[in-house]
């Protein structure tokens, strides 16, 4: 099982980087690829039609803007589908990417993330795949162990 | 020359109606069609993809919530394309479908109107068609002739 | 595997069945509780330190105004919790369970749908289970070509 | 058939060049000048007479803050107006200029593109021509064809 | 000296009825008139242009949406202009209408007053009158000692 | 007749000084000071109870955040009182200050103008005093005149 | 000790009833009145002058729009200030009385609560006083216990 | 008695400190910690259950994003808890940690000051324990008056 991880631009990788590199450390197989809905709509077609038969157990939709690539993909396929809104450039603040992936229509939902919080739809991603499968749930309770411990250790830290 | 008149859900048609009405008025021809980006996907890029071969000269697309309707066909299209964002019932107050219609990136271009603004849609529509038809272009000055009057009318009533 | 429902007052029952009966559709076993983040702690970390134990794949978190709950039930379980901003009474139309349950910080997701999307939490919900479960998969695959059958028959009547 | 492209300051210039430059390589010809609704009234009023019967077809208007040159040039002319918000410097975040050029008063619209979406308008306009002229709409077709090129190049980089 | 009170629509009239009758009450001469900047630029450029020739101190201008209104006559006349944001039916919550008129650029102010606050538009008239004409400012403070009893004698009522 | 500027902090200078500024530019004497609502309450009570027989036509208050200051003077002068919201660090964009000074509730009003609108507040002062003084009519009419002129030379320019 | 409720309009008690009705099931001193920070200055420089020395603990104080009552009787005592934004017929979805009583300077607490939550403001203030008194802090152990009760009655309803 | 002061991560500190200082310039103790609702509930579980009976008065909880701390401190203590919203770097213009710290559901109070008003947390918490010592609100009567003198000396040097 893998994880496939679209984004609008190459311009969304900096943000996008971070699910790619969380899903890495849980040894979770990532396809990357640059898909967008308004320049690319035949891949875009192509690839959430086909995502559910090529292996994909999640996909992970990065845009910004105007972000229709999440709600798009959660149109065409069956698999769970997260949003990462994206903080692009000339972004009213990131409201118009966060509106545009979250207030999905009955039917068709996307599981949404924070404003730029590609980290967690990777740790997210796992979850879903870790909720069948011990070994990732294993992986998530040590994931989870640590940022307890770091925030202990920054605790002695302060004292 | 006719114009496209689609929708996500025929609960958008009471306000999607005032656009179908003023081209009517404007002795413009109408299609109207239920087309739903989340799903209704193939129709949507059926229609996209062929509206510039099947006689349209402008295409109106109203939509709520996180509303991809208008961008969608703007991506699949070279047409115009005419949003309006329609405020549905679980609707933030309408920024969603206003935000995920206007905020469109770079490259592909929605020209959006007022929320729940059809009436506007059908007016721009045939400004559109009236640019190069001046039999149109005389049905628009003699329409804001009306409203002057109008205005004038109710000013006088006031006094 | 079953699916959590849970809310954090009785009061956000019409907006949360919308959830239990989607997962009902799809034969998918709930159990549904009340549990509230801010009047009912113990039960709040009860609950979220156990339901991956008690054969949870993934929990329905429902919420309004301050929603603590979600967000909560994501830090004390590795499962994938999925969040419902709830437009509550006193609410700042709907933005403040919004925020409250999207901006998760870094580590800690939890799968945001739309204000009041109850609903599609339940799909979602379904899809995570799909997503290793080809017969639920299927199940989805039928639920979204029906979304597509309501849709073009609504346009057929339009014509 | 030329277009017109005006701004409420020299100021707004660097965002509007993205209009005039898209224009350029469409090969349709561009009369760029400012007039500012507020500080220049009788030319604002010259201009919006006179537009349609100077040989423009479409009208680009782009100003920031409380941008009423938009929406005048739209009450005094029957062509198809765009507008642009521009994010001025004391602009609250862009939410001001958006607004003012948006929300129309039904009768008079004004085809709305993103904040500073100064580069949409001049494709926006592009297509206006091109929904009656079939060269224009040709290379709109290739613009089209050029920026899905673009995207598949930077994924195979990405490769 | 008298106050000139416009309104962009005859349904603008019960907002903009308060300021009428607060100015009745201090025996400041009124004149009512509607005009609208989208529908009846001509009367607008008119109206504008003459105001402080026509006897006028101060023009109060209320309009919903994109409000052009005040701040056209802003700047047309050098006269003192007072803004009211009229919270229109389809106005997204009356930011439209409140962020177009306050936002004005520098060299062009308008006195904007709160959401529907025609009858500060009043007194404020009132009191830019006053500030040269003691008679009048002697009104004005009668009303404010006015207000006060009010208040000290619901909170009479309440013990 | 002098018009008094006052500001909550040392901080706000800045921004005010645009209305200083443009007040000695039309000859109208101007008394600056620092008051603040918050940390001198009696200076706040002194000064609104006696700015109009100290010689004051009109009073500029500008301030951040949680604004108080204008609205507090127009609770306790009689004069009209003119609202600068003065973007500060910690302000939430601007929209506390713009809100705390514009929705004042009826009886008592604060003439708003935009943020960080201290030039515009200048000139408004002006117009008040102009509204009744031939003279300072006439230098607003000179100092729009040369507005027009500018605007008109940057058009130049450009072509 | 007892505490001071006032708000800035008799149209304010529905909402401010709450926070009396909580502090006295509690079982203390409540002195309720109406002072309005833009009415009655006077009284409320006297009110806030002399709270401290009149055997107040905390002064509880709600006002809609711009409001300044709370933010005013921080600014002249020393004692803790508990404000309730309320959501007045005017207000901009109560953002405006939110914003203009929790955006207080450095220097000037107010102790905000939710919009019209004047429940939380009579549990806040008795919170305070429970800080140093046993006997009403035990009370407050018991009103949270009597939440827990509620929220498990109406889970086990449910079930 | 004494002042716990909490935050969910280190880089809350910059902010936070302020509360420190103010606390120790009135002599107060405070005891600072790291508390993450969502990397260590079950410190903070034990920090909330505990915080009554190991000495607090007061406990400040500061916090960015989707900001839980000082709600489910409030959620588990008796105590008056005050709540600090940090403007942390992905929030959406600290909108998401005032609004999750704000809207707390009637029964569970967090006295919210600020956006990143810290300083306020502290003298609020000063203030808390001032009602009822008569020493500390000494303090807190110089601390204002200090606060005046400083803006009359800034006021000084503009003259």
């Amino acid at each position: 099982m893998k994880v496939g991880v679209i984004m609008g631009s190459k311009s969304d990788l900096p943000v996008m980087q971070e699910a790619i590199d969380i899903l890495n450390g849980f040894d979770i197989e990532v396809e990357v690829d640059i898909v967008s809905a308004h320049r690319t709509p035949e891949k875009l077609f192509d690839y959430g039609k086909h995502a559910h038969t090529r292996g994909f157990a999640v996909v992970i939709a990065g845009a910004g803007g105007a972000a229709h690539l999440p709600g798009m993909i959660a149109s065409l396929s069956p698999l769970p589908v997260i949003g990462v809104p994206v903080k692009s450039s000339n972004s009213i603040d990131g409201w118009d990417s966060v509106l545009s992936i979250l207030q999905m229509p009955g039917g068709v939902p996307v599981a949404t993330v924070a404003l730029n919080g590609a980290k967690n739809a990777g740790i997210l991603a796992a979850q879903i795949i870790g909720s069948s499968d011990k070994c990732v749930l294993d992986k998530i309770i040590a994931y989870k162990e640590g940022l307890k411990i770091k925030v202990n250790e920054s605790a002695k830290d302060l004292q």
